[in-house]
């Protein structure tokens, strides 16, 4: 490697807080498959080893995120969120913030039909660039700069994510299982003018009111009932 | 927890060469969610959420022995041999290894019905417990746990596995995308009596020969002629 690309690589390493033992490890990070095509010298050399352990690397980070996160996700909600989350889009968006583009070796044709911006090489990259750090100096230290540069960012797609999550559904899973009464939502009151209405919602289970809330629709005001209940029967934390 | 199940946990310590901090976490490791559903003190207490992380920590550690391991095998590879890998099957003997059905909790009818060596159940419950190990002391313990008792099977799947990749579909594939001349195999020469018959066969690239090999039938010799063809062409190492 020349002086030149140990320098620009260097500055990588800034934006990671992290220095290489092996600065080798990073470089080959950056070798898109079409490089080692078209330059004889770099041919099957690519980051596509790196790519299949970084996936695994973040895929782990990721499940710790999730959890350690205050939702006290069940397994079923995780495996569903962690596979929203380790995706091209979160990893690109990474990788841009990184300006990780602009360390990539392509081949010609590639690299003027814009591939070094495309998404998913983008996230391809990121992953290589995590695989060659759980090489150069193991899980505890890709795991930390995942946690100081992209953590809030994995915590605000949790946060978001499992508030995504259906309750309705979920209470309704959970009544079946335990097969008890039949259950029904009933709005017991409505308030405000009509651009800002609030409904009110009881969830019944036969004739017992096992949940209550509120919210600026009758669904929203239903989602919450059903959460209240939820967190009632201890299926879920608050 | 009772002084009789710590003991009986501190067994399970010894076999996996590693004592917990927090001894919690491995028990929680057994609580099957039927256990739960028929004891009221341990309500939605069950092992599926540390069997999610556990999921994940095993992914990496078979990660790393695939990438580390002498095959050098591309990334498509790798990922067809790990999804063969991560699965009930292996961890289910893993799991009967360590006899982790004698400490499971479960509910009675489960229990009654054979639940305990189920090898759904054992493949999960060895999913929690190294989750239990990642939550208690990190990556790096559970890293070595599995590396000191379950490398050596790990590394054999790895090696049987790897010798089944067709060699004779990867040229294809590389040839294709090269666009090079058609692929040929030709028999060069048979030895041997009936039942210790050796055949040699030459593999050509248009009117080149591009690799070489031989094997107890047609089939064998020109799987091992591509092969030999693949490392000429350094798509994989010898």
């Amino acid at each position: 490697m020349d002086k030149a690309r140990i320098e620009k690589l260097h500055e990588l390493e800034e934006k990671l807080d992290y220095r290489f033992t092996d600065i080798n490890l990073l470089n080959l990070a950056f070798f898109h498959s079409s490089y080692g095509n078209e330059n004889k010298a770099y041919k099957n050399i690519s980051n596509e080893r790196l790519e299949f352990l970084g996936d695994s690397v973040l895929d782990l980070v990721v499940s710790d995120f999730l959890y350690n996160s205050k939702s006290s996700l069940k397994e079923g909600a995780m495996t569903k969120i962690r596979s929203q989350m380790v995706c091209e889009k979160s990893f690109s968006n990474m990788a841009k913030y990184l300006e990780l583009g602009k360390y990539l070796m392509m081949g010609h044709g590639e690299f003027i039909s814009g591939g070094s911006e495309k998404p998913s090489v983008l996230a391809d990259t990121f992953e290589a660039v995590f695989g060659a750090i759980y090489l150069d100096s193991g899980y505890e230290s890709a795991f930390k700069i995942v946690e100081n540069k992209f953590k809030s960012l994995f915590i605000a797609e949790i946060e978001t994510k499992s508030s995504f999550i259906d309750y309705k559904t979920m209470l309704q899973e959970n009544n079946q299982k335990k097969s008890r009464d039949k259950l029904k939502y009933k709005i017991v009151k409505e308030e405000g003018p009509d651009h800002d209405k609030k409904f009110y919602v009881d969830v019944y289970e036969g004739n017992l009111v096992i949940g209550s809330g509120f919210g600026s629709s009758k669904k929203h005001a239903e989602q919450d009932a059903a959460r209240n209940a939820l967190i009632k029967l201890r299926v879920i934390d608050e």
